[in-house]
């Protein structure tokens, strides 16, 4: 279907001089003062600024800036290289994104297709700014739907046996080809090894407000518990299960009178909102990860 | 402050011939229509009713319903008699309450005030239908507040030498003598004797979104994990901490940006108002519990 | 694409003999008795029962019921026959209809998708128990997507000079072949002749929280007057614009950060949502209209 | 009641070193950077710093700044005399507040009391940093309550006839004593010549979701319409009725069952909450009004 497809990996127009730049150092007077002075004396010009500090005695600083440089492909290398000096002085972590470049990004999915549709739509819509590369599924349900959008599908099947096969072939998918790996409702482990890879670049939706509800089955732990609200929690993949940085929450109200499947029902659409919108902000770069929570500059 | 004591524990004018009654029976075919031509033979106009079945095929049924019945203080006993027969044919549990008789409460409180202040705020603005019968406190810091309510306050320190002779004075103080037990921030673990006499009439305000951070300094817990939303549950108290029946739940949004302060003067906000929200649907006769989880006909 | 085709008009084998009954009238005594004796005896099995009175003194009385009855599709002409007598006693203005048989709706769209993607998203997920019989637009571009789905589409262009062979069109189309007409972002005006066949059968959904910001562009009125909070409201089409019987409303916090295109964007997440629930609402027969207000069962 | 007494106008220690800076100028490259650069030669560290740009061409340019500098109250007028070359520069319009003073408000009510307990409320708890100078009300009700805090009330009664010297009085008891103006229900429009002595420091809370339900009576409009949500704004108070810019919004559900009285109940717990709201930010100097909308930085 041809009219899905008007999007490409180009740097488009409107925003090819525009970058973003994430700090993280510890707080000292004169960080402020000082990116600011360098970014204007480089012919930059901020449009956005926001930054944090966790606690004013000897914190950690973060910060968030997006700026308009002329011919910013030609002249980001020679800023990277000046900065380098001055993040040196203030012992800063930092990385430059350029906003023209979209993310590439490889969906998870098993046999629920909501989180899936949602991510479709808003990158049809142009809502995310992003690239969306390759759909892998362990069913073939979904293959006709992200082939009509002229997306990629690979259908790799993992059982106990294939386990290993099925991460080799995901990681030769994705590894250098992707930069953000998203589980939309993928109902399989992801591998150490494959986790490794991705470091705080795999997001996966977990339904149920984390930290209640850990692994399997959290709608019937949910009704079981009999909570007046159900939740949905879109996180950083790290080793232990549904325990990495937290990226964003919602809930919904709902009473005794919903059974497990009207839950899940419900849910659906809290954990297709919650996961847009974390997706949304990691490819805008407005993530710091930092002791294994997020500060998101939104 | 004798403005304050304007409400009394009367038979008020316009509900005194006003009943609730609750019941709990396995479903079959034919409660509605029993139950609702029993009230109407006895002269009752029913003024609101409610039901709910957990499931069609051989599930529960919960039923509440508010009726008008002339001269009820004089007639009730008599339609309870009668009542007695039909519920024997469908196996329920059944309670009738009379809307004009307020239930007596006594407010448990330690050091922090904002629930009692929102309970008293309710309670004067006629909002909160019951009567503030005393409030027990392990601090003194309360009591003039409390008395310039017209409501009296009792001093019961507790420590673990004196723990036994607490639950001794607190027992003497509420049994008999009130209806429902209102945890309001109270700091100390009640004893099992003490719930035992008060079974499903005890209601804590945990300040977390249970079953997220069981136990002391949610918080704390809830800033340290990194969540996106904190929350405050109101439920029935049990013999496990924290884990009886919820009523009620609700939460706030919060970002990085908020430190554990922040955090508590925030959560105050969310833990007076579903406590208050939990204890009006207590005492308007609205909630039945059933196998640790609550069916609240709001 | 075949797999989108799964749902069917035919009555569905759970559903075949559940009934949906409402009933508006003035409020009197043994209005509850009676109809639930009524349905007793008839043998049907209320799963269901909702009430409303307006007022206790004189006031409208609202009644929803859901049941289950043998061999419905035979037995229901004379339940309905022996009913009449009873509703005509008390004034009684009523309704039934078989939850298997799923009405018919015509979605209207201009050239924004996101509502018309919602209520397909919905249908082919089996969360809206209803069959979308057509498309009709006043443009072409939607005309692939809604094939895909094996749906007629149908392109009548509205322009000055067409507009009264426009309506002639549509009313063609639907008359007598659509229960539920939708108006998901649809940019033309409805016709009065077109709305008074469709009696509170025509859903609009405005992207505004009504009463504020009747008309057009109501998210320029809203980035002008510089609210804290957008809304979105599902009505019944009346002659008057944006005035009609309101069903559901919602709203999402924005700040002075968002300019008019960003707006929108969030916008359209509520819109969807809130036709979604009221679309779902009006199929499942939760509603009565009185006195150009919506009483909702849910 | 002396326990309640235990906040003063004096500088407290910790925050008698912090300063908040407030910008507004066309936007144009170099304004972060001059300001932090000024700052960081002044010897001020910057412990908060938040921006917008209307538009990234050629809008205007709002900027808050919190910092923290050494012998703040003796340093300050030579910062300001020096940032007043560096403003005039960029065409800003700027003010500079200290932390530590705290600004005086007065309250003005008439009968209903939530939003006044609210106040006083957050103001006890340190939530609220300001200092609650006087209430002046049009009734004797809240005297008691007010004096019982060690507050002032002033009872200055309102009528046609009294109307000028009403307004006298307002202003003799407020102008140059108090900062800041909080009309907490009150129910007597306030005169042309007294909004002009407190330009943009007048915060009225209107119970309605604005510009919906302007004027008087709110609720019964609300239930006249049959809305799904009803809400409250806080906003400044400028000469048009209702239409001065709005500072914070919240809404909350509703259904058909909600008559006007219990509308009104619910209603009160929004407004409180949100005139709170509303007035903390003023108080913490995170305001900026232009072209009767707000910049809230939060």
């Amino acid at each position: 279907m041809s009219q899905h497809v008007y999007q490409t990996n180009q740097p488009r127009e409107e925003k090819q001089n525009r970058a973003r730049m994430l700090i993280l150092c510890p707080d000292r007077a004169g960080i402020v003062a000082t990116v600011s002075q360098f970014l204007y004396e480089q012919g930059a010009n901020i449009v956005q600024s926001d930054q944090y500090t966790m606690d004013p005695e000897g914190g950690m600083f973060f910060m968030r800036i997006e700026f308009d440089l002329n011919n910013l492909e030609s002249a980001l290398p020679s800023l990277q290289e000046d900065f380098a000096r001055v993040a040196d002085r203030f012992s800063m972590k930092w990385s430059v994104y350029r906003a023209g470049r979209r993310k590439r990004i490889a969906v998870l999915v098993s046999k629920e297709d909501h989180c899936l549709l949602e991510l479709l739509w808003q990158w049809q819509s142009g809502d995310l700014d992003a690239e969306i590369s390759m759909v892998i599924s362990n069913h073939e349900d979904m293959r006709q739907l992200v082939e009509s959008y002229g997306i990629p599908y690979h259908y790799i099947p993992v059982t106990p046996d294939t386990k290993a096969e099925a991460e080799r072939q995901q990681l030769e998918l994705t590894e250098g080809k992707v930069d953000l790996v998203i589980l939309a409702r993928y109902m399989q482990i992801v591998t150490p090894k494959f986790i490794e890879r991705f470091p705080n670049r795999i997001i996966n939706i977990h339904h149920s407000f984390l930290p209640a509800f850990v692994g399997g089955k959290p709608y019937h732990q949910a009704y079981s518990r009999g909570v007046k609200l159900i939740g949905a929690t879109a996180h950083y993949v790290t080793e232990e299960l549904d325990a990495g940085p937290i990226i964003e929450q919602d809930v919904q109200r709902v009473s005794h009178r919903e059974n497990v499947n009207e839950l899940k029902r419900m849910g659906r659409h809290i954990e297709r909102t919650v996961l847009a919108r974390a997706v949304k902000w990691h490819v805008e770069d407005r993530i710091v990860v930092y002791q294994n929570k997020t500060v998101v500059f939104v």
